[in-house]
């Protein structure tokens, strides 16, 4: 099945993760796998638990020299291209801070570059980080495989993932913060499974998390994504909106950490141009999406009831994140390079004992949303 | 094996978890559990899911009515005293804040007290919760169970557990946080598996996490927990003190959360009544280890650098609690009462993108010593 709900998914996701998957881990997230290699496989199973190596120069692609003008390759100058002008539009608005760039390879393949900008004016943190990863995935996580006859044990099966992430964290409590990520995964056909095809799928998406509600920000930033969905399916954005709703959920608070927007995964049931352009047309929706929102609060007068409250807003964003987003967890459990997996956690965060924010305020308001996820257009 | 190391543990541990269970959650932990009760548990498994009751008044005891005299009733006994000795000594150094108390039970039996004191003078957040649950595990989790048939499948064992849990943390950088945890458990005999003796087992430990190293301070700490130990074995201080830098360890970061103590678990081949005593010993040395700590830091001149290294350790706290500490994990995942389970939560946590302390920097000796584990008597 190729439309999968996040609920569904194995404990295994083949994906890169949604989330911070693309902050390096998504490299981690393959490469402390352990499995006997096939021949074919050797060398890329050791590709996959090599360490990264720090990079003074961009290259020009992470991409292996025989792949050009595939996906693959298209898919790359795409998230670098968004990382380039996500960047510089964050550079622009904050009008101070600057992007600190980390560069890595992999002697085998793939690699990355992570952009932190911290402490600036306008955010307190903000990350955005592209990777390109080769590895292997273990033949239970590869669906594909599921035709093979009982008898017919396959092998590990090399994936090739591409993904840019990122998560942004405004100072002002009244400037939400954004979090974004589109990924391309891609897997070899199996060599020992006859018939079993090469597959291929596309995940992503784009939430707010406002710490205060404006309507007007809300819609707008819904009707960014609804706009950019609208243009390839009807379905899209009633669709991937509710699967936001409901994988950003905590469930321990019976709440979600935000005010959500579009989130997929696992789609392929569509033609792979046309799911490129939609991804492509994603990430470039992040600016006219959220800029505008942060131009209209950053400046927003506050006191430090309006802060506290973004604090302890900031305290769910780091539950989430810990403890149900399939990226970060896995990072985290699997070992790789910890700031890249945790660059998406607020600078600062904030857990008081039983906080209940008064009835009908605004920061109840706020609550409420989380709670009963609501139409915004 | 009665004693058994951390790491070995089954996913579903039995005892109430070495930290935050006791802040009510191990009740949640059993709370719900979904299988099929046999005839006799029928009851007490209804009773596993009930949601607690907020109660006005504390009781004399949150056991049933015919427990007695036996450990059980001393057990809770001895973990009352130590909440209200504890919770006094903490207000007579604070000097201010006062705790608010939480009283709870069920109907089938079992309860708790929660204590929190937040934002005093002294210390920004201190939780010190006792509980008592009444509940049934999956025969899977009852080692004694092993001992059937494979061909006869035990049905769900009821058990008893109450522990005392606490986390303390103060406001000034220099002063160390400190969590303890004393819990005791036991089995009813499982009435379908002939010859599957009841069970009982304590488990614990107290540790110490500073953002600083004051030698003197760790001394003071470790031979307090030494001196408790040595009255009993003298291979338990030297046991514990290695379980607990193994358990405390945070394992994306290679380092441990601080500077340990003792930790234990699954304790039951000695006499129980002599492990009874040396939990009591161990509550009771919690004041003594603590408190002079306190009083020689809490009032120690501290700059905002001080301040923000405190804050990134917080942070380390919370990683430590959301993503590998048992009851937390458990908890948050079988739901119940996510204020209690929290409360360990620092009242505020920091994460810088890729933060180093300069090398043999104070804050450069704290990490060190939390990536290998020193010998500190």
């Amino acid at each position: 099945m190729a439309f999968q709900s996040p609920s569904s998914s194995t404990s295994f996701t083949p994906t890169p993760s949604p989330t911070n998957c693309c902050f390096h881990p998504c490299t981690k997230k393959f490469s402390s796998l352990r499995f006997k290699p096939n021949k074919r496989n050797i060398t890329r199973s050791a590709v996959s638990i090599e360490k990264e190596i720090p990079e003074t120069e961009r290259p020009i692609t992470f991409l292996r020299e025989s792949e050009g003008a595939d996906v693959r390759a298209r898919f790359e100058k795409m998230i670098r291209d968004a990382q380039d002008s996500v960047c510089a539009a964050i550079e622009a608005a904050d009008k101070g801070g600057k992007f600190k760039e980390d560069v890595w390879s992999r002697p085998g393949g793939g690699g990355g570059i992570s952009r932190v900008l911290q402490d600036g004016a306008v955010w307190e943190k903000a990350g955005v980080n592209v990777s390109v990863v080769y590895g292997v995935m273990p033949p239970e996580a590869y669906r594909a495989a599921k035709a093979a006859p009982a008898d017919q044990k396959p092998g590990p099966v090399p994936f090739f993932a591409a993904g840019i992430s990122s998560v942004l964290h405004p100072k002002n409590p009244f400037a939400p913060t954004l979090h974004f990520n589109y990924r391309y995964f891609e897997t070899d056909a199996p060599q020992d499974v006859p018939g079993a095809p090469r597959q291929w799928w596309f995940g992503g998406g784009t939430d707010l998390t406002p710490a205060y509600i404006f309507d007007e920000d809300v819609k707008h930033f819904h009707s960014t994504q609804k706009k950019a969905c609208d243009k390839f399916d009807p379905t899209f954005y009633p669709r991937f909106k509710k699967w936001c709703d409901d994988y950003f959920y905590i469930k321990h608070r019976g709440e979600r950490r935000g005010l959500g927007g579009i989130f997929f995964d696992d789609l392929n049931d569509y033609d792979q141009e046309m799911l490129l352009s939609f991804a492509t047309e994603c990430a470039n929706s992040v600016v006219p999406a959220y800029i505008p929102i942060i131009e209209k609060r950053k400046d927003t007068p506050f006191t430090d009831h309006h802060k506290a409250w973004q604090q302890l807003r900031r305290g769910r964003y780091v539950e989430f994140n810990l403890v149900y987003d399939r990226g970060t967890t896995f990072g985290l459990k699997t070992g790789g390079r910890i700031e890249s997996i945790l660059v998406s956690l607020p600078l600062s965060a904030r857990w008081e004992y039983d906080h209940k924010p008064e009835v009908g305020s605004e920061e109840w308001k706020l609550l409420d949303a989380c709670i009963n996820p609501k139409e915004w257009i």
